[in-house]
């Protein structure tokens, strides 16, 4: 006993050893850990980069890092789409909550809109509305999640998948993306990669962060390869319809025949309004083969305990989705496409840096990083670091989508904006090129 | 080699053993077992319940079920709030992601909302955005879940806990809520259940499923048994300031220098917007005890890979608090109370049903069905499914909630349909009662 201990001392019970509390954390660096090269999530990445910003820099922050470019008026979502969101709530029919799988007129329309690109007809049954396409890849990767199952990533990719997967205890492993062949899939690959607890394969197409879209041909050799495997396709099309290339965008739900698809999207990218997260899961299951595998049933499993996405806003996607005029997405479209060429060609000017790929879709570039030719930068990271804090710009490091000395550059942004983000870009390489190697 | 064999026979992977496939779904159902007695959640209740309805009943189906009585007209949303809404949205600065903790306008805006009713200011640092109260409870039972700990939970509550706690692998134990006593808290029975690995209690004010309220001085028991524990309070406000008995309503915080304290509210009940999908949880940690525990650090973790509210909506927070005028506040609680006052004077005239309280708060109230008194009904589900069948109508099972043989009877309609449906309630007790008990 104390004698001054006049100070009562409380032992809280939840201040428990940090390991204990860190579970998931470690697990997910365990994982890091686990592939002998240090990584990061894209918001670990972001976080470090924008630490150094140099303060003092009064030039505009360009962010050439992220899939949003709502920010920029030319931007602007359609006004249809904004009159169908305060109608709905004007009604004020939209203020309860909504059933688990979303409601049905909801449903009905998503269903309508896909099927417009399909020879078949989507079922609205098979129409599960999520908080963006967030919530889908959540909800379609939780339905896979037993022990020892393991599903296959596209390499480079979009990390929240691997996150995810972590979290819920579902082995990832990763195929290639081949630069040199407009960044389609290593079917060799792939193959490899499979094995009978490999569940499901992962395809975003358009491409993040490729900015490929894939053909007809090329996802009918994958579906083949799928139902040779055994596996469903995962298709995140939360970038459909973003082309501008010579590739259509195909949803992969064309193949649905050959092998049960499940459909990822959303209104974030198309309408430019990540914000409102509205997002879909759709099935496409002719064979009834994810009905009677009990596939069906665990998604409604999921989604009964899942958050939902604001009834209001699932009440004006009908219109939302009718309305939009098509001058809107080619406007957007046109922009997206200028964009692309300002980025392909201003980057190919930079002698350290290679552009396997001119964008076809998506709002994303990978090119590559050649480090050597660099006098002081030691990798992908450290550019990106240096770069902020020399140039006031954020792009991001291939490492975060799994492409070491590589780069994902956003080239979504308002043109002009976009013009100087790449002379910046253009200026740090000079500067740090060795033997000052000129740009031409 | 089969002759027949031309159709090609797949082995799809995802096929797996239905023990694998629904791992968590029988870990609720081994759970359920071993409570010894069969319970449902709320929506499988509700599904069985509504499967009993007679679609040959022409009468309007009530459904005194669910905290959500939006689609009433004297229960719409106040102008003021949809008029932010809408102003946020027309601005087009609201498409985008917001930051995962939520926009920090919107984040001080609740801050000063909750500091009007405590003797101390609510930091925004301690504010961070939901998706609604459930995603609230999401990111608290996350926050606490690690091997071994356990949370101590209401009985009756607000089953979504259970559910939660058991999908992350958080234990739960139960303490009593008192119905001779105004559904205070069994202090003892709180003592009781906690040991060394008891990480939190959740208390729900005013009350769901008992629609008591808190007295100050209970409060502060509680606060002084969780500080003896070792424990923090986890405290449900999300019908805060919903009162309109002799209780005030208290906010739990006003003890946080006794002990940690997280609030979880939102907007769902007191504007009569569940559907918005907008709530927070809110630390209030005066002496830096859930911040030097680590436990700050793993809300942030877990919000940075949550889905965020609509970021117009968030936007809009700041004016729906500042706006709403008092006379909506008032209106609300207006009807609430004579809705009260219906329910528990229709009620009291059913012999077989036993009201132990009058509520002063939340939309409902628990009571207690003398099956014994009864003639050809087994339970409260049984109840509940036969009074669907016969009456179109629909009320909640107490086993649900955590007790068996009562009822949840939500008293939140219009009050023309609140007396309706409780004339056919009293009728349906009348016709199955023995011996034709006659009620008075």
């Amino acid at each position: 006993m104390e004698k001054e201990g006049r100070k009562e001392i409380i032992k809280w019970n939840f201040i428990g050893k940090k390991e204990d509390i860190n579970i998931n954390k470690n697990n997910e660096e365990n994982k890091k850990k686990s592939n002998n090269s240090k990584s990061y999530t894209i918001r670990e990445a972001r976080t470090m980069i924008m630490e150094n910003i140099n303060p003092n820099d009064k030039r505009q922050m360009l962010a050439l890092a992220h899939g949003d470019p709502s920010i920029f008026s030319c931007f602007r979502t359609c006004r249809n789409a904004e009159d169908a969101v305060v109608e709905a709530l004007r009604s004020g029919n939209f203020n309860s909550y909504a059933t688990s799988t979303g409601l049905l007129t909801a449903r009905k329309a998503v269903a309508e809109y896909l099927s417009q690109d399909l020879p078949y007809t989507v079922s609205a049954n098979g129409v599960y509305l999520t908080n963006g396409c967030t919530g889908a890849i959540d909800v379609a990767l939780s339905m896979l999640a037993r022990p020892g199952a393991n599903i296959l990533l596209p390499k480079p990719g979009y990390p929240y998948y691997e996150i995810r997967s972590e979290y819920i205890g579902l082995e990832t492993r990763h195929f290639d993306l081949l630069p040199e062949n407009g960044w389609e899939v290593d079917l060799q690959s792939l193959e490899a990669q499979a094995d009978s607890n490999t569940v499901a394969m992962v395809l975003i197409n358009p491409g993040n962060p490729c900015g490929n879209v894939f053909t007809y041909k090329h996802l009918q050799k994958v579906a083949e390869v799928a139902r040779r495997l055994g596996i469903m396709v995962i298709s995140d099309e939360v970038y459909g319809e973003l082309t501008f290339g010579n590739n259509p965008f195909v949803p992969m739900a064309v193949f649905e025949s050959a092998v049960p698809v499940i459909t990822l999207g959303s209104l974030s990218k198309r309408w430019i309004v990540p914000g409102w997260r509205l997002g879909w899961l759709v099935t496409h299951d002719t064979h009834c083969i994810l009905l009677n595998s009990g596939i069906i049933e665990r998604i409604e499993h999921i989604v009964s305990k899942a958050s939902d996405p604001v009834t209001f806003l699932q009440a004006a996607l009908p219109k939302i989705l009718k309305w939009t005029s098509e001058d809107f997405f080619t406007k957007i479209t046109n922009i997206l496409q200028h964009d692309a060429n300002i980025c392909y060609e201003k980057l190919q000017e930079i002698p350290v840096i290679t552009c396997p790929y001119k964008p076809d879709g998506s709002m994303f570039m990978m090119v590559k990083l050649n480090v050597c030719l660099l006098e002081d930068v030691e990798d992908d990271m450290d550019f990106c670091i240096k770069l902020a804090n020399e140039e006031n710009m954020i792009i991001l490091p291939g490492v975060t989508v799994g492409l070491k000395n590589w780069l994902r550059v956003t080239f979504a942004l308002e043109p002009a904006a976009l013009e100087e983000g790449l002379e910046r870009m253009k200026a740090f390489c000079q500067r740090h090129s060795k033997n000052h190697i000129k740009c031409y």
